[in-house]
C-alpha cells in the first residue's frame, strides 16, 4: 500500500511541477521561464522523487514507464494496475490543486479550443506548433522508446551506482526540450489525463493518442534494450 | 556553537545567493537572468553549502525544514531553537549585504508598494501575478509539505549515499520555477523575514502567512514521508 | 554487434535530442528555449546515453571521439571504422526522422541557402553568426581537442568513479554554450554529415571542415591529456 | 610539471568557456544564452576540468583560489606561484584565441570605453549596470569569501565523496548568476587579467580590484571555514 501512495505522492509532484511551471510561469512577462524552464521542472520532479521514493516504489509516476518496466523483466505484472491507478489518481489530484490556484488570478480562464490550454497536450489544431497527428505520433512513439531504454539502461546493473534518478530525470528535461511545440510532450498518459479532465473538449478527444503513443513507444524501447543489454 | 555559525553562513548564502540573483541580476535589460536563472540560483545556495556544510550542521538553512526534520525524527528538538535564530539572523546579515551592493547603482530605490519588491514575498496585491490569499496558502503549504517529503526521502538511509545535497538543492529550483508568479516563492519563513525587514510596510504585514504556510507544509510533508517511508 | 547498435541509437539520440531541439524548438515565438536550451539539449544526450550504454559500448557517438580514445590508448582500433558507421548511420537515421516530424508543421521548408538550415554546420556565409573559415577551423579544433581532454581525464580511473557521463554531457552543453553562433556547433562529424545529407548544397560542400577540424582537434587533445596524465 | 600544465590547460579552459560565451553567444539576435547562459558556461568549465585534472593539479584556475587553499592548509606554499603563473598564461592564451575567433566575424571591434567590454571585468561607469566601486568590492569579496567556504566544505574529507566538482563547479554559476550586473563577475584574478591585456585602457587601470578583493575574500572563506570545520 505505501508503495501505491509513493506512486501517487510523485506523479502528483510529476504533474504539479512539470503542468504548474507550464501554467502559472512560463509565459509570465518579460522574466517568464519560457519552454526551457518547463523542461527543467518536469525533468527535476523526476529527480526528485527518484531520489526521494526510488527506494520505495521505484518511482515509475507514469503508465508507460510501468508497461516497458514490465516488458523489460524489472517489474511484476501483477503491480502493473494499482500503479497505474495510483499514477492517474496523482495526476488529477495534481491538476485539481493546479486548478485551485490557477483560478486565484484575477482575469483566469481555460479556453478549450486553445491549443495547449491548461498545459493539456494535443496535436493538429491542438499542438502548440500546428504540428500534425502524423509528427505527433512518431514524437511520442520515439522519444517515449528512448525514455525506456534510458531508463533500462540507466538501472542495469553495470551502470554507475545511485545515479540513475539525475540520468532519468535530465532524460525527462530533455524528451520536453525537443518536443513541447509538437504536442505539449507528453510521454506520460497519467499527466496527459490529468490535466486533460480539467478542460475537457478537444483535450479529452485526444486523450487516446497520449495513451498509445506512449505504450506503443514504451514497449519497443523495453524490447531494444532487452536485446542490446543482453549479455 | 560551530554548527549554528555553519547555519548562520548558509542561509546568508541562500538569501545573498536566491534573493541577490532576483535583485541584481533577474530584469537586466535583454540578457537578464529571469524567474529561470533565480529558481536555479536558489537551488544552488542549497546544493552547494549542503555539500559544505551537510557535514556539520546538516544544512537546513530554513525554520521550516528544521521543524519538519524534528518530526521527522531527524533531528533534536532542543536544537531548534538556536537554529531557527542562526537562519534568521544569517538572512537578515544577507539581506543588509545585498542593499550595500544594491544602492550602489544610481537611481536605486525600493518601493515598499510594489509586489515583489527588493524580493519579498507577498500575495494579492503583492503576489507578483496578482494571486489570491488562498492561491498563496496553498502553493506554500503543497511546495513545502514535497519539499519536506524529497528532503526526508533523499536523506533516508536507503537513497543513493552522497547525492542528498542534489535532489534538496534541484527540488528548491524546481519549487521556484513552478511559484515565483504566486507568491515570489519562500517556503522559508527567514529568506522571507530577512528581506522584508529592509523592506516594511505591506512586506512585513504579510509576513505571517510566510510563517504559517512554511511550517504547516513542512508538519504534513514530514508526517507523510513518516508513513510512506516506514519500513 | 550489440556494441554497434549500441553507437547507432545513441548517436541517433544526440542528433535527434540536439538538432531536434534547434529545429523545433529553438526558435518557438516567445518562449522558445534558444541557444541555451539547444547547448542543454547536445549535452544530455550524451549524459543520459552514456549512464545508458557507456557500460554496453563506451558511448562514444562521435568519430572524432572513438578517434581521439584510440590515440589516448583507450579503444581497440579495429572497432573503429564500424563503430564510424553505425554512428553516421544513426545520425542519418536521426535526421530522417527529424525530417518527417518538422515537416508535419505547415509552412515547413528548408532554405540550403539559410546559414545554419536544418541544423546544419557551417562557416562564411553559412555561419550563423557570419564568422569566417578560420574562426570556424580555430573554434572546432580548440574545442574538440579540449572535448577529448575532458574525456580521457573524467575517464581516467583516478578520477571519480561512475561520474564521467555527467562530466562529458556537460561538456558538451558548454561547447556549443560558446560556439553556436561561429559554426552551429559540430565536433562531431557523424552530427554534421547526418543533418547536411538532407539538405544538401553549401552543407554538403563544407562538410569536410566539420571531418577535418574534429578529428584533428581529437588528436591533439587526445595527446594532451597522453603527456599530462601520465604517472 | 604535469601539474602547471593542467592548470595552464584548465585556467585556459574557464576563460575560453566562461568569456568565450559571454563574447560568442550571450547577446546573439533573439536566441541568445544572456547571463543565465554565460553563468552556466564558467561553472560548467570548472566542473568539467575538475572531473578531467582534480587528481592531477587539483584543479584550482584560479590565483585566489590557490591562496585560499594555501591558508586552508590544503596546499603546500611553495606551489603558489607556478600555480599563479600557470593560471594567468593560461588566460592571456585563451584571451588570444578568442581574440581571433571574435575577430572573425564582419564588423568585429571592441570599444575599451565600453562598460564589459571583451567581458572585462570593471566598476563605475565599467560596471556593466553602473555599480559603485563599494558595491564592486563588498561583492567581490564576499562571494569569493563564500566561494572557498564552499571549496573547503565541499572537499573535506567528511563530505559525499567524488561530488566537489559538481558543487564547485555549480557554485561558479551561482556567484555569476548574481554578480555580472554588478562587475561582470571576476572573483578570479587570473581570468581578469587575460581578458583585460586584450582591451587596455580602464580594464587594466581597474584591475587591481580584481586581484585584491578575491584574495581578500579568499583569506576570509579560507579562515571562517577552518574554524567552523574544525573537528
Amino acid at each position: 500500500m505505501q508503495r501505491y501512495v509513493a506512486e501517487f505522492i510523485g506523479t502528483f509532484w510529476l504533474v504539479l511541477g512539470g503542468c504548474g511551471s507550464a501554467v502559472l510561469a512560463a509565459a509570465f512577462p518579460e522574466v517568464g521561464i519560457g519552454l526551457l524552464g518547463v523542461s527543467l521542472a518536469f525533468g527535476l520532479t523526476v529527480l526528485t522523487m527518484a531520489f526521494a521514493i526510488g527506494h520505495i516504489s521505484g518511482c515509475h509516476l507514469n503508465p508507460a514507464v510501468s508497461v516497458g518496466l514490465w516488458i523489460g523483466g524489472r517489474f511484476e505484472g501483477r503491480d502493473l494496475l494499482p500503479y497505474v491507478m495510483a499514477q492517474v489518481l496523482g495526476a488529477i489530484a495534481a491538476a485539481g490543486v493546479l486548478f485551485v490556484v490557477a483560478s486565484g488570478q484575477p482575469g483566469f480562464a481555460i479556453d478549450p479550443a486553445a491549443a495547449g490550454a491548461f498545459a493539456t497536450n494535443g496535436f493538429g489544431t491542438h499542438s502548440p506548433g500546428g504540428y500534425s497527428l502524423v509528427s505527433a505520433l512518431v514524437i511520442e512513439v520515439v522519444l517515449t522508446a528512448l525514455f525506456l531504454f534510458v531508463i533500462l539502461g540507466a538501472t542495469d546493473n553495470r551502470a554507475p551506482d545511485g545515479l540513475a534518478p539525475i540520468a532519468i530525470g535530465l532524460c525527462l528535461t530533455l524528451i520536453h526540450l525537443i518536443s513541447i511545440p509538437v504536442t505539449n510532450t507528453s510521454v506520460n498518459p497519467a499527466r496527459s489525463t490529468g490535466m486533460a479532465l480539467f478542460v475537457g473538449g478537444v483535450a479529452v478527444q485526444q486523450l487516446w493518442l497520449f495513451w498509445v503513443a506512449p505504450v506503443v513507444g514504451a514497449l519497443l524501447g523495453a524490447l531494444s534494450y532487452r536485446w542490446v543489454g543482453q549479455r
